[in-house]
């Protein structure tokens, strides 16, 4: 997927910038550079972004949706390695390093996405510093959540593992009440814990029998949200 | 831990220069500009480098050894996130973020640090935009680093995690043969791959009686790669 190319549809880039928390301290001319060099790229539900194995020569930023970075085992099944949310980068992987992307990218849910292209890039870092000061903070934050999320993985008991994810989406949706939608279907959850679907199934059944939690079909309501912290062991 | 104070011992950094990847293809006025203001640090097994809630004003390169990333568990139990080897950046979140650090770092085994100041590492950014996108390089490919990870973490089978790990451990190693030290205790691999000490100890010792490696002590021989890849799902 390159940045001059489209999906459903594409754009200049206003949204991007107003969007995106490490562009919103820009001072006036680093606005003016980016506006230049960015397009609003859209992705309904379920498009690929790029696969495994492509290059591309662009860096992705999303602006609005979910994005699932998944890998194919070899039982041809996808496996989720990590969700990304608004403000989160993408693809910088495959620009900067010049080597084919290692994980897929798709939209989990439709997706306005901001890309710049490799050259336009690499020219805005040599212009602004500042502006490169603030894509290494960013891909610092990105490896802060890789790490967190690792962190999750390597819990023993799958309820504090669920826990504690169910925590996290409710910090990453856009809303800031108790109820909140399921970026990935159960099934994709129970990959992204590390369990299987009924060991999943069991521990929202007893989220809901204990009345810590309500679920209908991907929409979670957290109705003791200690009692949650508690099960991850954060309080 | 500031780039100024030092433990063990405090040198300049010609080693950091020749040793870290992400270094070696500097200009020789690159060169130059990192010389003056980076350090060499050690740090013997065991001390502690700086602290989840810390505050530090300095990045840090690994260039031998290997160090631990953990966090306490409520529990009181020390958990692994992440190792890092040499050629690996740390710190970078408290220096870019003006943030405490989200994790304890800590020496695994002897190790070789080259820091580099808040206020030095800026400048540099701002004097050699190739040296900037030379650090996001590397700060991509530590992202890329925390993928592999997570994606290990969420196979299901303890034996996959297990072989991967053990397959990531010998290529991360220093020798290019099919023996190698475990960085970390087996206790501690335990806990990086989301197992129980019992689980890991009969799954090891499964890997001895089919004869796809060998074990004593913390020092493992594969003697069957493609075996233990397939075990992987690698083959």
């Amino acid at each position: 997927m390159a940045c001059k190319l489209h999906s459903t549809g594409a754009g200049t880039a206003p949204s991007c910038l107003s969007r995106v928390p490490v562009f919103s301290q820009l001072r006036p001319e680093e606005v003016e550079l980016l506006h230049t060099v960015m397009r609003s790229l859209h992705f309904a539900k379920g498009e690929m972004i790029f696969q495994e194995g492509d290059r591309s020569d662009s860096l992705f930023v999303l602006s609005r949706g979910v994005i699932k970075l998944t890998k194919l085992e070899d039982n041809g099944k996808e496996h989720i390695i990590r969700l990304l949310f608004p403000g989160d980068f993408f693809g910088q992987f495959s620009l900067l390093q010049e080597k084919p992307h290692y994980a897929n990218a798709s939209a989990a849910d439709d997706a306005d996405i901001c890309c710049i292209h490799r050259a336009d890039f690499l020219e805005v870092l040599r212009r602004s510093p500042d502006t490169a000061a603030r894509f290494m903070t960013a891909l610092s934050a990105q490896l802060e959540e890789a790490d967190s999320w690792a962190a999750v993985l390597t819990l023993l008991e799958a309820d504090r593992r669920l826990a504690k994810m169910l925590l996290y989406f409710q910090h990453k949706s856009a809303s800031s009440s108790s109820e909140f939608t399921l970026p990935v279907s159960k099934k994709e959850l129970a990959g992204v814990i590390g369990a299987t679907p009924e060991t999943l199934s069991r521990k929202l059944g007893q989220l809901v029998s204990s009345g810590i939690a309500a679920v209908s079909g991907r929409k979670i309501i957290i109705l003791k949200e200690q009692e949650l912290r508690r099960l991850a062991g954060e309080a």
